[in-house]
């Protein structure tokens, strides 16, 4: 076995079976190694940047992900999706295969390089934003290897790990060895006695719950806990879908002070906040209204505990909450239950708009789907939604890179065949990774793309002091033609009407082939959520961070929440003469 | 004037007209500055990279680049683009939009980073890649701008400028500066007389000329000096046609071991190498047969010299060489002259090939143009090519980023708008940043796209152990459905034979559009002197970057020096009823 054989079979028994990446005379042992290995695949994206991001999208379905880049301009390509899954704590490896240390102890001419001879100015860009990082020489590489997926595993952040071309194909011994950790057993007893001592003695217990806990991998034993102790809760945007939206405690998701003010005056009450592995920023926890403060009450992270400031380290998240479910007495509050879903509204006009599109995609999404949505109106609509509790829904909203939708979604249908996939973007950001749409075709991947085309950044437009400003526009494609232009499989269909855009949806439910629909609105097109938000950053970041921006929520009325997600049927259609011309086009 | 106008001001100084980027609320106050001020004009790519790019080539023609983005997710995608610069001496600034100061003093929750609240954690990664960084706060906004930019001026390198969005915004005043910079006159007057003296005791001088010369502006010195001096001139690869191929002392581009055994032996045998402004790498020097140590010899570089190992510092290449042409006398040593350009070989196979496209290519530029070349099969195929003196070419292949091309060639197009744009670039790289072709649809630019598609990553295939390799494929794409799903105007097509090529480039000439071009070869197909160099990549780096691979010239034969460039005749073509539907498809 030699070193690339070492680190494909770990990253194989972490559950990683494919390998994104961009092939260079650097990696050759790594990609070989991944494709002659009968159980790991390579997968060749279009850039380095969008197999960064598959493989952030793969990671959040299986659990990890590895991206393989190389030397210089290859891995500093993929440095931005790597810090994006730093930020939201998705743990992807990306190796990087470099020149043999023969050549660069000798410190021969090479490319992708600066002239410098120094052949670790790479590493250092990469050191804050990675949890570990590591260089291997002949006689360190398993060492080192075992070292940062060690981190990889208990932090879930990426780590990163230069492979010499020779280091790659040295030969090694194999080792049994095992990345798990167990948690500190008195700190954990300590902390949960506390805790449950917290939530007995309160009179308005609530809980958030957010990502981390699909990252450290403690669903179910959130799920019992949350039943068990009957306490109300809720969740941020990324963890949406976490708790079962028909359970009877769930009180919505917290929307700040813009929707669901049920979550939020419990959320404001509370003598008992349980924060659960959440994540903050002015989107995902709405920051600007937030009303309490981080780390300042019960707040359960992946490794670790904070209770009223104090932390308590080295306990899983998922042992705090088995042994929290031992201990809570359940509660019976009554609960305020506020409608979830969006409201299908009817009007009179046939052409599309946001608020026309979302409610029919929540009647669309069925069981299993995994949903993923690009930061910006798709975000907010798919966070609005009542989904059947067995949707896994994935956004990015903490670091928010425009673009990452696409390639995730990549990752995603290969992380999880088995799965419908329905990715939701807008115009300006799928540009921007569009190319993928090739790849997914390449490996026959199916998914639903739905591309929001309201002309440009219109939430950049809004936000902007001057709505005709001219950055806010972007290349025009027509997005159907565009797809048809790859070799492969694919029905694609443009739409500007109500009507054609529910036969499209139903169309694609007689379609074994990836479906892919451009949905045009209007320029100043978004959700009335997102025209309210943007409206708090207009023109001046420091006047939006510095003012805390509480307003009426009574205004917001044209999205009710209601149990609306009947009211729509998709039957499984027939083909009644609609094909790929006659629908939009 | 506010800090924006400054910078802005500032950088249209230094001949910067066009910003490239991508807007996020952050950089609103730079973009709108660059929108309001008349002689400015902002450039909105589709995605942050493909940006850098389009700076770094716009800065190649003009002098200077500059690429607005925003801070984290913004900024880390540009980051390959900007290494690249700083790799090549391409003067780029990268202006990041931060939050402002109040968000960060109080620690407010924003996006695009990680939750730990500080919110330098993005500079750190630029440090290795630029040549000065600056974090502006309101006290040290006017001294740090000129800090960082009298070193971008100095150094031709990228710089990094970090600026809340309150500090863009906030009043400063204006003041006359100059970034430019002396030499030392008495390191001058020592360096040069001592040069003079060992060029005038050797017999057997000879000069190589690379790209830097460009960079530092010091082209009009340097074709005086070697007009002046009579010595033998070579360039390495960067530096094509920096010297008049016609000049009787022109002994051609250096090919290390691979071609041009003239050029070769002059700089074996010389007692005198001259090297001025020369990037050395396995590619553009030929490293692996470089027959000499790196400045340890005469080393003209922008604002340094070295002979024979000791650094003169602080003085300028113009400098240096102005004052050589004053002190050299005129040497009158007959050179053996070889043949120069690409020879069209003529066979009965009616289907395109390398070895039919890039003579077909040569006899196609003209005066002015500028071509830009994709490392790989274009960048070998343009640097064997006659030109015309007043053709520009532009390479990156000491960094050799997949992909910069095409951007690089919109940077181009702005950059001088009055030159017809020659972009060659093959299948795989042009897929990684290809969506720039609607940027160039949506500004209006009318280069000529030729792309080489040979089905894959041929070099990548020649390189590997196994050519059957999955790996070197990428997504299939028509090319030209692709191009024509943009909104705009647009002459594209696909050819396979020799004759559509050839008609498509005659439709060129009288089309008042862009015009995008496939050219279709078999799979392994690429020049000869490619297939021999990645011979010497295959499969173990190791062995490559250790044996002097010195081979027998005389094998290459297929691809004769010759000056066939009139062969071709490219009269201005009537339109006979071609149009882009009957060209090849």
């Amino acid at each position: 076995m030699n070193t690339a054989q070492y680190i494909v079979k770990r990253l194989e028994e972490l559950g990683i079976n494919e390998f994104f990446g961009i092939p260079d005379c650097y990696n050759y042992s790594l990609i070989y190694t991944v494709e002659n290995n009968t159980s790991t695949r390579w997968i060749g994206c279009t850039n380095e940047l969008n197999a960064g991001y598959a493989a952030d999208g793969y990671a959040r379905i299986r659990g990890y992900g590895a991206v393989i880049t190389s030397f210089g301009a290859g891995e500093l390509s993929v440095i931005n999706a790597i810090a994006g899954s730093f930020a939201e704590n998705v743990p992807v490896v990306n190796i990087v295969g470099l020149p043999s240390t023969g050549t660069m102890d000798k410190k021969l001419l090479v490319r992708h390089c600066f002239q410098d001879f120094n052949y670790k100015n790479f590493i250092k860009s990469f050191e804050s934003v990675t949890a570990a990082t590591a260089f291997l020489a002949k006689d360190n590489a398993k060492i080192e290897i075992d070292r940062v997926l060690k981190v990889l595993v208990k932090e879930k952040k990426p780590v990163y790990i230069a492979i010499p071309e020779d280091v790659a194909k040295m030969e090694i011994s194999d080792r049994d060895v095992t990345y798990d950790w167990i948690s500190d057993k008195n700190t954990l007893e300590k902390a949960t006695k506390k805790i449950a001592d917290k939530i007995s003695a309160s009179q308005k217990p609530v809980i958030i719950g957010d990502v981390l806990i699909k990252r450290f991998d403690a669903k179910i034993e959130f799920k019992e806990f949350v039943s068990k102790s009957g306490i109300p809760a809720s969740n941020f945007m990324m963890g949406t879908n976490l708790i079962d939206m028909d359970y009877e405690k769930y009180i919505g998701s917290y929307f700040g002070n813009y929707k669901n003010p049920i979550a939020q005056k419990y959320i404001e009450e509370t003598d008992c906040l349980i924060a659960i592995g959440t994540i903050y920023s002015d989107v995902n926890s709405y920051g600007q209204s937030l009303p309490f403060k981080i780390n300042d009450h019960i707040a359960i992270y992946g490794d670790h505990t904070y209770i009223e400031g104090k932390k308590y380290d080295n306990i899983k998240m998922s042992d705090v909450l088995e042994a929290l479910t031992e201990l809570v007495e359940p509660t019976d509050i009554e609960i305020n239950k506020p409608n979830i879903g969006l409201k299908q509204i009817n009007d009179d006009n046939e052409k599309l708009s946001s608020s026309y599109i979302f409610p029919r995609i929540q009647a669309f999404i069925k069981d299993n789907d995994i949903i993923i949505t690009e930061s910006g109106s798709a975000s907010y609509g798919v966070a609005q939604m009542k989904l059947p509790q067995s949707t896994e829904v994935q956004f990015q909203v903490l670091w928010e890179a425009a673009g990452w939708a696409t390639p995730a979604a990549l990752g995603a249908c290969l992380a999880k065949p088995q799965s419908r996939i329905v990715l939701i973007t807008g115009d300006g950001s799928h540009l921007q990774t569009a190319m993928e749409i090739g790849t997914m075709l390449r490996y026959g991947v199916k998914p639903i793309v739905i591309i929001l085309n309201n002309n440009g950044y219109t939430i950049k437009r809004l936000a902007s002091n001057n709505s005709s400003d001219n950055f806010s526009n972007v290349a025009k494609l027509n997005f159907a033609k565009f797809a048809r232009a790859f070799d492969g499989d694919i029905w694609a269909t443009k739409t500007e009407k109500k009507d054609d855009f529910d036969k499209a949806l139903k169309v694609t439910q007689i379609m074994n082939k990836m479906c892919y629909i451009e949905a045009c609105t209007d320029e100043f097109d978004t959700l009335p959520i997102v025209k309210e938000i943007t409206n708090t950053y207009k023109s001046d970041t420091q006047a939006t961070s510095d003012n805390n921006v509480y307003q009426s929520i009574k205004d917001i009325t044209e999205f009710n929440y209601s149990n609306s997600y009947d009211n729509i049927e998709f039957e499984t259609v027939v083909h009644k003469g609609l094909d790929e011309e006659k629908v939009g086009e």
